[in-house]
């Protein structure tokens, strides 16, 4: 017998990625060089940008210059909700490989939000603002949500052992069940993710994001800030639009 | 008080379209005469397709000379429940406004499969084929759906009417309840949607689409036969391989 | 006997559009209402906006909400020097049909700039300006092309007239040559464009196109603004930042 | 003083990749299993695929299941005409950042077929085949090149040494000249682009590609067939079909 399992978090684990500030470098001076003027050898030893080498970044970011971002790939493998993964998927420019419902059964583990996730809604839409839910708030979804995962993932085991393809039997579930897939974006592609899906005061263009996709956007800004430093600076002292 | 709904249908309309077989012959002309051959002023009194142009599409399909059919578009409005939104939305190539659960209060109304779908899945992940559920298994379905989808749309009332966000109470809902979009697609992305998520017979690379996303797409290819017969029968007597 | 042409100008005619400002406000409003509310019938007898509508266009434009742009459509017939494509056709995200130089023999019709293109550039890579040329350097200009542009057509008849395959023959074209093509974009592509390829002031971004593109867009820019003023003005107004 | 060049070669370099058979099977494996199961620490050690991998990544292949094969990238620096730049840049799935005639003075290497290149082109349009050229054809294809290349770059100089802008200048230079770009592409559109470029014995679909462009495609077959030896096997056996 499954016994659900409830929980708050979203992984986001780097599974592998082919990024650094050098290929921006590199791969912006084939403009005005005209030369490849990569060479791995060398720069294994040596992959210390120069002032000149950041001046160059910070100039592509703030001019808008999009394309020498492209050369830098990260791949994720993320888990999360599918509430979640109906947005991120909205993003096109990325490749995925997702969990399917119709070729393995589902685990059964499900989304409740942590007690400190804001739950009520102000503002009108577009422009939401979220505050604090009181305790009787909170106990009312973490309630709802435990007992209608159970009910419902309790309907589609019994469905499935009398018989029914997985596909059917898993429209009952609801949208907080959780989901993985292998995420593979370019840097110019994170960063456009990152622009739209956080709220981070100093960015030129407000967004209003859901909270839960906001913490894999900021999973994935660690991840990116520590593989590519620089980049990661110019995106933010250029109010993070993406290039 | 909401009564929750229960339908079987996918709704496809034709919002609008700039989709003739023509667009595929002048566009495609200019690589071999170079001029501007369309004059609307003209086509609107005759626009009959000659032997040369008809064998003209048929050439491009069979070569895959995918661009000439890019410049054909479609809009359609949609209405299905979110797990095929799920499946449809991995087209990268097509552009979507989606019904927003976080703007606003999502309609009681949720998919429960028709007596005839079929409900037994056989064969192996990646080529399963699918055979006639029991009378009894249909029963399990059916009312499993039901009862989860009252009783947890009953949650996600009883949640808001409690000052919890939209975004939030939506958690508890089933991947069965119906949402609706504005699809927009060109000519080629059209016919690699309907190569992938249908299975016909003559088709030269097969496909095992879930039967919801298939009911879109036999609606789809109806309303591209109507408006494009030439170009969609030189798709389908090239075996449906997208160009 | 071909003779050669000299020419100065950029064509753009608008081939068809499916474009207008309804098209933003049906798409926005299937999010907040999730009803097709479009009516085709209707429209066109009554296609005013109200001041509700427009301010829906500024708002997604503000706010970059950039799907909604993605339902218009407009196919280009253009006109211009490969230099031009080359540059052109670094825009991914629109669709092409140009004129073969392997299936066809080009047409002896060459770009030589007008008299008050701005010849003398300053200033630095990524920021040049562009300064008047004297009368001395516009007669080199306008010297050099016209001799060489008959000179190497004279080679690539001969070629051809030697049973050369075209696409060797053409090796020796230059790249002020004109050639023609068909180009499809949305309303979301297209604003790109404009951003990228026009220094306009007010522009929260500057760009610093190459004048022959920027001709390009300023024909692209009176089309969009005939079929659709409001989200024209809306581009316009927010610093022509795309959404 | 510049000495033209004349060259026969496309040069074609890895500058760095993140592409190994084991990227389709652990990206795969997430639809069936929903787990990471990739971990490189002991991919380091143990990176042999098994009987059951190979069946796997085959079956994607068949079965058209493209996304799998987007998860592993290739950055190449490629040097060519820009004759065949033109053709490459068709390709929307790709990234690119090429030499700008804009910024930098360009150098005076020009692309001049070698003698067993191929000059007479019989058949019809879209299907052409090409054969041997005479020895006077190809005296008269290489003598007019080096001529024309010469004296379009004394031009090109004079006009640089009389303040002309480069961007201006560049108009009388031949498509023949040499160009440079970082290419970023993943093994999906790869496989695209050589089922697309290159005439293959036992390939589905037949392709008509200029000579040139296959070279460059043929350079990338073997740096792809190098690193992903799997995928590739599986790529030609299933007649060159791209996934």
């Amino acid at each position: 017998m499954h016994q659900a399992i409830f929980s708050d978090y979203i992984d986001v684990e780097l599974v592998k990625c082919s990024a650094e500030d050098m290929d921006v470098v590199f791969s912006a001076r084939v403009s005005t060089e005209g030369e490849r003027t990569r060479d791995y050898g060398v720069m294994l030893e040596d992959n210390e940008l120069s002032d000149r080498d950041k001046g160059l970044i910070n100039f592509l970011m703030r001019e808008r210059h999009g394309t020498p971002f492209e050369h830098s790939y990260f791949t994720f493998y993320v888990k999360a909700p599918i509430f979640v993964w109906r947005e991120h998927m909205r993003h096109r420019i990325a490749s995925y490989n997702e969990e399917s419902g119709r070729y393995k059964q589902l685990e059964p583990e499900f989304y409740v939000p942590e007690r400190d996730r804001k739950l009520v809604q102000v503002g009108k839409p577009g422009a939401y603002e979220f505050e604090d839910g009181s305790n009787n708030q909170y106990a009312l979804v973490s309630t709802s949500l435990r007992r209608m995962c159970e009910d419902t993932y309790s309907e589609y085991l019994k469905l499935i052992m009398n018989g029914v393809a997985k596909e059917v039997a898993r429209m009952v579930l609801p949208v907080n069940i959780y989901s993985s897939a292998y995420v593979t974006m370019n840097a110019r592609s994170l960063m456009n993710f990152l622009s739209l899906r956080q709220n981070v005061e100093g960015q030129t263009f407000p967004s209003y994001p859901q909270r839960e996709i906001e913490m894999v956007a900021e999973r994935y800004e660690e991840i990116f800030e520590y593989h590519m430093p620089v980049t990661h600076a110019a995106f933010v002292k250029n109010g993070r639009v993406s290039p």
